[in-house]
């Protein structure tokens, strides 16, 4: 049956951190290489009151098929969400409930990306898009991610060259970098799209778990008749619902909506009703700053172990929100070998690879701190620095 | 933006029975024109206790995120499911847990479908499948279906004619004409396929609910090498939930795992550990005779009805099992114009087109019995009955 199989399962890989999660099971490695959230901090109790609720009160209609778009509660807690946290006037029409943003991914490629269309992505990019726009078969242009966000000057070469249909960004504590785009870098950014006719995705997974310094304004704001919003509930109140949104015109909705009626028909019922529920009775607010408070702790562990414990030569970035921060190695030190030694002395990561769709990235490596204590954090860095330690002696 | 669509956007249309369901809010409606199963049917204590057991003995892990071919012990029940119930000798590693069947369909069609490719389908054919190959662009032949299966001459035509990829049946309780392939039809089908390179789907959402004769060998049964099975929990647990599967060999579910990742990471992990629990602590054997019993004399209520209500030249496939059964008008006489005069009368059904890729079905309808009480099946039979009337008659 495999040599059936269609052009793009050659280009797509499995997803060289899933991968990885296998190698973390057991439990004597502290991994710093998936992007989980803490489950310590999950909501679980108010989260399971919700659900008797639900079942309760609505228990035959909540286990029923429902509608493509979404339950209309939560479409229109996500709308007043996008008005309070973005300052955008959208309606419940403007939503999708996506299952996870992943599939947001997956429906804009395929709503918008013809085999072989150009698209643009961040260098380093998130995994999830480079899987999901190679499933369409985009050719992909990276470019490079500096402090301030897209590096401009590539990105117009990239602009002027060819008729790039799509660009991918995150620009809070971006995915592997950690790096979030500043006020210059975001109005930068918009003044030359404005003038383009393409689509701008904006991803803003993280966008809530910031610890330090200011909110900024989202492209959204800025380009709101090009911009496609991205949202989830996995980082501020659980991935395992795998619930997520797009925010973007109406007209464009209605097409996602069409193909997500040939993906699975709609998300479940069950978990949308749960969640509504979930967020009708408890303050989220006031759960996301917890969360805050534990990670920028975990973080701040991270960033002194790491002073500590690795040679001046090995820079990282300092991320103001997110779950990652991102090391760079000295000039030919190989992530990938110090992956092996790293293993060896029961700790990991994802070395930097992956996230480079035209090669690169063996200098680089990516640390997740949001799902490890504090404990574990030093630890882990400790033995981190040990095997950095055995390969710059070896 | 929208000017910016891919092509496939053009061909995939919204789908025509979430159109009607639209319609069909009015509650003095009685419809007919759903999939829908009966809610007061839904095991709502029982998967209530079963959540509830969830939070409390895993809450946290039950919020997390999971691997992305499913959970391990829900893929052991279904793998061990195949074998009761198909004779399937199959490994929980040949089983991926999909969010729905129709997500099945998606991940077979990125799998195996490259724009263009010539795929076959049953005539009348399932909506979702037409989209969700036409999301692929491929290329669709329907075949007509008679009522031992397929139209092998037909068949032989168009597979001697083009490179067929990927042949997609329904062969038990068809959507939407009710029909089940008989034994012969299954046989025969297997023997010109067995010679051929090429992908073939069986469908088996509704196989449980047979009313009467006897369970026939799938085809999967038939041909191991060469069949992907999909199956549900929608029309026996619930549809709210989105848990489907696709079952094959080992190597074929490592790829469509990977194009799983693209799509959605994973199904959620909370609601496949709850129908896990579900499982362990209820009969389903037991919960499945319930709803052959309330739905065979749904099924038998319309028959009857539609007898007394419907003038001779109307006719009416008997399905054996399901929850549809497929009418043909007289000649000339169009469904889309009793359509109209049926929703006068407060009460739908599905016109035969949107089953027809290459037109036709102007002279046939889909009713759904599986989700109206026996009261309402005869009033609403008795009000299309009128409706027809009004039509031979004006």
């Amino acid at each position: 049956m495999r040599n059936l199989m269609a052009r793009r399962m050659q280009t797509v890989k499995p997803s060289f951190i899933r991968e990885i999660l296998k190698v973390t099971q057991d439990p004597t490695v502290i991994s710093f290489a998936g992007g989980l959230p803490s489950p310590d901090l999950f909501a679980v109790e108010p989260m399971s009151q919700a659900a008797a609720k639900v079942f309760r009160q609505g228990g035959r209609s909540a286990l029923q098929y429902s509608t493509t778009p979404g339950h209309p509660p939560l479409r229109q807690w996500i709308a007043d969400h996008c008005q309070r946290r973005y300052g955008l006037q959208v309606d419940a029409d403007q939503i999708l409930i996506t299952s996870g943003s992943q599939q947001g991914l997956d429906l804009i490629g395929k709503v918008f990306v013809n085999p072989y269309d150009p698209v643009v992505i961040e260098e380093p990019g998130y995994l999830g898009a480079i899987q999901a726009l190679g499933m369409q078969e985009a050719r992909i242009y990276s470019v490079p991610l500096l402090d301030e966000g897209l590096d401009l000057e590539f990105l117009e070469t990239v602009l002027s060259g060819d008729r790039i249909k799509l660009v991918y960004t995150i620009p809070n504590f971006q995915n592997p970098s950690g790096l979030t785009y500043s006020l210059q870098g975001r109005q930068a950014l918009a003044e030359r799209i404005a003038k383009r006719d393409l689509v701008l995705v904006e991803d803003d997974p993280y966008g809530l778990l910031r610890y330090e310094g200011q909110d900024l304004p989202a492209l959204a704001r800025l380009l709101p008749d090009k911009v496609l919003l991205l949202g989830s509930f996995s980082k501020i109140v659980a991935p395992g619902l795998r619930l997520g949104w797009i925010c973007g015109p109406a007209d464009v909705i209605k097409e996602l909506v069409t193909a997500k009626q040939a993906a699975d028909l709609h998300t479940g019922t069950f978990v949308q009703r749960v969640l509504a529920q979930y967020l009708a009775d408890n303050d989220l607010d006031a759960h996301v700053e917890v969360l805050r408070r534990v990670y920028r702790q975990r973080r701040d562990t991270m960033i002194g172990a790491l002073e500590r414990s690795m040679p001046a030569e090995v820079t990282f970035t300092r991320p103001e929100g997110g779950m990652f921060l991102w090391v760079t190695l000295p000039a030919g030190v190989s992530s990938l070998r110090l992956f092996e030694l790293a293993i060896q002395q029961k700790v990991a990561f994802v070395p930097g690879t992956p996230f480079y769709v035209d090669g690169g990235g063996e200098q680089n490596l990516r640390l997740n701190f949001s799902n490890a204590s504090e404990h574990d954090i030093e630890t882990g860095v400790a033995r981190l620095g040990a095997a950095m330690q055995g390969m710059l002696e070896g």
